[in-house]
């Protein structure tokens, strides 16, 4: 039996709803998710959970309130729990993000763009 | 603050021995590891966990008793849990693995080159 690999750039191609993470993938009970993103995100923590970060494509940048990371392709980054961030991209950025079952994508905000955590593509 | 980003071919080109993953992050429990390999390696499996392969660079079978996948760079599949598995390159292939803290790379082989589960780069 041949069995299919998950493709991330053909994934990407499905994805047509920025700040939407679509399920691609999952190993016991981490979620790999792609997500499109483009201008400012809200302001929120995941007091629950760590988040990596992992550019597929394009450029990012992940502010604190103490400072910011730079991301591009290939780059990763894990923002530990309880820790506020806001994503920025200037242009559209591919993403894949790592994090367990139901992260929301919006944390404890208590206002945003609140994604379905549980969505497949 | 300026946070350094974990740039992955950055890490790649710090390792020089196959076979051998070395944890670049860390998501919970999560581990992140960056691994060369080329030839063919034991047959083995994870009783106690899903294991995942992000090729980065080159390409990889992943053989199964019933199959085998094709990996190549910006492919991933999720071995799951259990079921014998045997990684083969025919060229070097670089790799992301995604995996709980302390997983042993020949899992439960009686013999094979096993490697430490705790080595960061």
């Amino acid at each position: 039996m041949l069995y299919s690999p998950v493709d991330l750039s053909q994934k990407q191609a499905l994805v047509f709803e920025q700040w939407t993470p679509k399920i691609v993938a999952q190993m016991n009970d981490t979620h790999f998710k792609v997500v499109k993103i483009q201008g400012a995100f809200v302001w929120h923590s995941h007091p629950e959970t760590d988040e990596a970060f992992l550019v597929l494509d394009g450029a990012m940048r992940i502010a604190f309130r103490d400072g910011h990371v730079e991301l591009r392709a290939g780059q990763m980054f894990v923002v530990p729990r309880g820790v506020e961030h806001k994503p920025y991209a200037e242009h559209e950025c591919a993403l894949l993000l790592v994090e367990p079952a139901g992260t929301v994508n919006t944390g404890d905000a208590a206002a945003g763009p609140t994604a379905p955590s549980d969505a497949w593509i």
